[in-house]
């Protein structure tokens, strides 16, 4: 089972306290990119993997979906999910995305935020996505960009010059990294980007989008620390179609 | 019209002198992971875009081309390749990328080495090159990896417990770079790599394949300074098909 670090006191202390967790899709920063990448959403059946506390079920409801099934592995953010949700057209399930078992064509839309970055076996999931999806239907996801997750040692280095870098090394030699965020030990899986995009070509995907997400000039107009997030991207964002 | 940099003396000397101009295509690291994103050759015609001293132009002959183009920039280089060139199947032109015109429907496979990245306006020269492939045709390219063309200072940095990292900074900041290689003011268009395959994808292709090229242990064992180029890649690879 992969690290299952949503449920660890301090972690889940600290991620509570974040935007994403306080204002919901509109606190994450990438939201934006991420919802352009999305389908017209009215009357598809949709599953969020890594569904946290609801955020994207709701929204998907609040937009027309016709139901949405919300997965993860927590069962503290579900918890907090399935108190903040009053909706039956939304389910939410406890499992472990290692061991996931989906039904054949059943969703129009699968999506999934920061998520893929903790999965040790990712070609077994993105396989059973695919055999979930209707043919023609959307895989829509984020995880953390290649480029962010590779460094033995993930934090800025400022030159004398003052101008801020971010050190990567590693980043072809895939595998666990261990980063202290929130707490210690938080395991991530380090992929390239390349493998991302052959794991989806190879369980039969085609590729419909990338996107390196950076801050917009008005965001960084609004908050002025994401200008940093433009000297390196943070996030990946794919869209791809069975 | 692209600085044509190859045609300068003191760059072409030095050019002359690595190993990808002396051995052919086998002095280049990444040839063999090209190669293997390369459709079956024979009997196809083939335009290869940057054709510099024609090694390509004549592997492709050798192993079963019907035919050749190659369209290179560089008065110097295409000299030197029609200098050691005796097929009748492989033609050279002149010709400036950013102003290249293509026939329609013309080839089987576009292939270009290390070119792109010297266009400014490449949504041109894609869009050039997709009209130019019979449907189902293929494009395989590299470029130098917008990891690699992204920092302000790219060289790399050794922390005090001796590792080595890539300084990145601008990535999501493209436009170009002026480097020191071979000689100074050498100009790259730096590009992000969602850049790259949503050009791809909005001229029309469907990506077929994405490599972010590292040595292999073999070679590895063979070159023991290539080992840092797993800490970065410094070639994107892509196939593409019409």
């Amino acid at each position: 089972m992969t690290q299952n670090i949503y449920d660890d006191e301090k972690f889940f202390a600290g991620y509570s306290r974040l935007g994403r967790s306080v204002e919901g899709l509109d606190g994450a920063a990438e939201w934006p990119a991420l919802r352009a990448m999305l389908p017209d959403i009215r009357g598809l059946k949709v599953l969020d993997l890594g569904c946290g506390f609801g955020w994207f079920c709701r929204w998907a409801r609040q937009h027309g979906a016709a139901e949405v099934l919300g997965i993860d592995v927590s069962e503290r953010m579900l918890k907090r999910a399935a108190a903040t949700t009053q909706d039956p057209a939304i389910t939410y399930t406890r499992a472990d995305m290692e061991l996931l078992e989906l039904p054949a064509a059943s969703f129009d839309l699968v999506y999934s935020s920061l998520v893929f970055h903790y999965i040790s076996d990712l070609e077994r999931v993105m396989s059973e996505i695919h055999r979930s999806l209707h043919p023609g239907s959307s895989l829509v996801f984020s995880v953390e960009h290649p480029i962010y997750t590779a460094p033995s040692d993930p934090r800025w280095v400022i030159d004398p010059a003052g101008r801020k870098s971010w050190p990567v090394n590693g980043y072809l030699c895939e595998g666990p990294r261990s980063v202290d965020w929130l707490t210690s030990g938080v395991i991530k899986q380090h992929r390239t980007l390349a493998t991302y995009t052959g794991l989806l070509l190879r369980v039969g995907f085609v590729l419909g989008g990338i996107e390196e997400w950076g801050p917009t000039d008005q965001q960084i107009e609004s908050r002025a620390e994401l200008a940093d997030e433009r000297q390196r991207p943070m996030f990946l964002l794919v869209s791809a179609k069975r």
